[in-house]
C-alpha cells in the first residue's frame, strides 16, 4: 500500500516553488517553533509533571507558563485552562463533558468535531445566512428553558466568518442564564479578539497557529465529566500523560502568532482575493467584511475540487477543497450547503488559508498559476 | 504558580549525573528518535494525510509505512492499525468502543485507562496472585454465554508481570468464542512476543517504546464505535488530524526498541534487584521469573514514596513511586495492593524502568546513592 503512495510521489517530484496553503487542515510547523519543543524531548522537562522530580517539576513549570499565558489572550484564569491532545478532543469535551442533560444548540457550520459529538445529543441546528453568520432572531427563538448549552464557532474554519460571539453570549444569557455558551475560537485566538467574559466554554488547538500537532485546549469556567477515563496528571479532564514538547511549541507558536501584522495579512488577502475572482465563473464563499484575515475560499465552476488540489500540487501550491471527493463522507463541505451552495458550487470550492510565512511574491506565483491550473482544467473537464 | 515551580527548580539545581528511570511514567526521546520525526514538521509530510497535494501523500505515505512495521511485530494486517494520540486513547477505544454491550472482565492490576472505562461499564474484577499473575481458573470462571470482552495487559505496567496472553485467550475462547479478548501491549511491545493471533484487539503507545508523545494505535480485528466524534482522515476510529510526526517517531523508536538486548537489560535488572534488596526492609514488588527485562519495583518499608523521589532527584536519580501521594487519586497503587502489599508497603515503593541508555556506572551509581538516600530518610522519618 505505501509503495503505491511512493510511486504517486515519485512522478509528482519536487516543484521549483512550494507555497503551502492547506493551514487550516494541517500546517507547516515554522523552525523556531519546532526548536521550542526541543529541550522537551530529552534535555528538560521530559519527565512525568506530576511526578516529583526535577524532569517532571520542569515539565509542570511548562504547563504552568503556557496556562498563564493563553488565560491571559482571552483576560482568563490560568487554573480553567485544560490540556488535551487537539482542538478536536477539546471540543469532544466541551460538548460531551457538560453533566446537565437538555437541548442543545450549535450553528449550522461548526466544525464537525462540534457538530458530530452535538447531534450524538440530537443537537438543534441554527440557521446561518449565505455568509454563515448565524441569525441571532432565530437563536434567540431557539434558546428557552430547556436549553443547556449553545455552541458557536468565533471564525468559521472554512469561510473565515467572524461570528458576533459577544451578541451570541448577550442573547443567550438573556433568555435562560444557566445555558452555557462554547465558542470554538480554533481558527479565531490571534486573529480576532477573543474575552473569557463571553463565553463559559473556549477551544483552542495548536497546530491552527502553527503550533506542533499534539496539543489543544478547552477553557472552562464548568465542572465538566470527561468521556475518557485514565489516569489523571495536571490535567483532570484528559486522562493520560501531558505532551509537553507539544505544549511547549504551541506556547511559542501562539507567542509568535501573537505578533502577527493581521493589516499585511488582510492586503494579501484581499489581493489573493480580487486575483482569482478576475477568473471567470468564480464566486467568494464567506464574507467580505468580518472575514478573518488568513481567510480565501473561492469556488469555480466546472471544475471538480480534488482536480484542483492535484494540479495545483504539481505546480507546487498545496491546497484543499470543501469537495466530496475529498471527504471521508463522501458528501460536499457542510458549510457550502449551509451558506446556500449548490452542490456543484460546493464541488469546486478551494481554501486558501494564509500565514505570515506567505510572501508577496508566493501571492504573485499563485495567482499567475491558478488561472492557467483552472482553464486547463475546465478545457479537459467533462462538466 | 509558575514562579513556585521556577523557585524550586532553581533551589534544586542539576545534579553532576542524572540518570532516568521514569520511563513508565513519562520518557527520555532518543536524538536519533526526535531526529526522525523533524523532516514532518516543514520539510516533507507536514500536510493533511487524507488531502490530495504532495505534503499529504508524503504525510500518507508514513502512516502505511507505520502501519506495515507495527503489524509485522505482531503478525497482523496494516490495516488493522489504527492511531490515536495516545495509548490512553486507545485503550479507552477498546474498551468503549466495542458496540455489543454486555459482561466485561478486566484483571485487577490493569492500567488505569483500562480498569477505569471497564468500571463505567460496570467491569467484574479477575484477581491475580501476590506476583501479580491472573488467576486463569476463576478467569475460566467468570467467562460466560454474556461475556462480551475480557482485557488483560501482556506486561504489567508497575511491576513487569508477564502475563500469559495466549492461554488467556485460549481460555475465553474456549468458554466463549464470541467473547473479545483485548490486550493492553503498551509495556510489552518489543519486549516480550506478541501475536494478534491471541487478541482481538492491542493497544501500544509511542512514549512507552521511547518515542514521543503523541502516538498510541490500537489493532482491532472488529469493528468499534469510536467515543469521539470529528472530522476522520486515514484514522476511521479516532477524529481529528493525525499527528504525523509523532508517528514518524513512534516507528523509529520501534525500529530502535527491536533491536534492544534484551539478555543486557535483564542482567542490569537483575544486578539492581540485587542490589536493593540488600538494603534492610526491602521487599520486591512482583515476579522474579516471567518479569519483563526492563522492570524493577520495590518497596522500602518505613519510607514514604514521594519523600524518596525527592530525596533521589537531589541526586539526580530520576524515578516515581506508587504511594498515595504522588497519586492524584490519594489512594496507593491499586496495583500494589491487588497483590496483597499492604498500605505501608505500597508507600514505600519505588519503580525504576531501564532502556539501553543506562549504562553499568549508571547501575553502580544507582547502587551507590539509593541505600544512602533510604538509609537518611529513615533517620529522619517519623515512621
Amino acid at each position: 500500500m505505501s509503495g503505491r503512495v511512493r510511486e504517486l510521489l515519485k512522478s509528482h517530484g519536487t516543484p521549483p516553488r512550494e507555497v503551502y496553503l492547506d493551514n487550516e487542515n494541517s500546517g507547516w510547523v515554522p523552525p523556531e517553533v519546532v526548536e521550542a519543543t526541543l529541550p522537551y524531548f530529552n534535555v528538560k522537562g521530559y519527565g512525568h509533571p506530576s511526578i516529583t522530580n526535577k524532569p517532571g517539576w520542569e515539565a509542570l513549570e511548562l504547563i504552568l507558563e503556557f496556562k498563564e499565558l493563553l488565560s491571559s489572550v482571552i483576560n482568563g484564569e490560568p487554573e480553567n485552562v485544560h490540556i488535551t491532545h487537539s482542538g478536536t478532543e477539546a471540543n469532544n469535551l466541551a460538548i460531551l463533558g457538560v453533566k446537565r442533560r437538555g437541548k442543545v444548540i450549535v450553528s449550522d457550520v461548526e466544525h464537525y468535531s462540534v457538530l458530530l459529538p452535538a447531534l450524538t445529543l440530537d443537537a438543534v441546528r441554527a440557521p446561518v445566512d449565505e455568509q454563515g453568520f448565524i441569525d441571532l432572531d432565530v437563536l434567540s427563538q431557539l434558546v428557552d428553558s430547556e436549553t443547556v448549552l449553545v455552541s458557536v464557532q468565533a471564525v468559521n474554519h472554512e469561510i473565515g466568518t467572524i461570528q458576533p460571539v459577544k451578541e451570541v453570549y448577550e442573547v443567550v444569557k438573556d433568555r435562560n442564564p444557566d445555558a452555557l455558551v462554547h465558542v470554538d475560537a480554533c481558527d479565531a485566538l490571534g486573529r480576532v479578539e477573543l474575552n473569557s467574559d463571553y463565553a463559559d466554554l473556549m477551544t483552542f488547538s495548536s497546530h491552527k497557529v502553527l503550533g506542533p500537532k499534539g496539543a489543544g485546549a478547552l477553557y472552562t469556567k464548568v465542572k465538566l465529566e470527561p468521556p475518557l477515563k485514565g489516569a489523571l496528571s495536571t490535567e483532570t479532564l484528559w486522562p493520560g500523560v501531558e505532551n509537553v514538547p507539544a505544549v511547549a511549541g504551541f506556547k511559542k507558536a501562539l507567542e509568535l502568532y501573537l505578533e502577527d501584522d493581521l493589516e499585511e495579512l488582510r492586503r494579501k488577502r484581499d489581493k489573493l482575493i480580487k486575483g482569482l475572482l478576475s477568473i471567470p465563473d468564480t464566486l467568494l464563499n464567506g464574507p467580505r467584511d468580518r472575514r478573518a484575515p488568513d481567510n480565501v475560499n473561492v469556488s469555480f465552476l466546472r471544475v471538480e475540487g480534488e482536480a484542483i488540489t492535484v494540479e495545483l500540487s504539481m505546480r507546487g501550491i498545496y491546497v484543499s477543497s470543501g469537495s466530496a471527493c475529498t471527504s471521508r463522507l463522501l458528501e460536499p463541505s457542510h458549510v457550502m450547503l449551509a451558506i446556500g451552495r449548490s452542490y456543484e458550487e460546493a464541488h469546486g470550492s478551494v481554501m486558501f488559508k494564509l500565514t505570515r510565512y506567505l510572501t508577496w511574491e508566493d501571492v504573485d506565483y499563485v495567482l499567475e498559476q491558478v488561472p492557467e491550473a483552472i482553464e486547463r482544467l475546465r478545457n479537459i473537464s467533462p462538466l
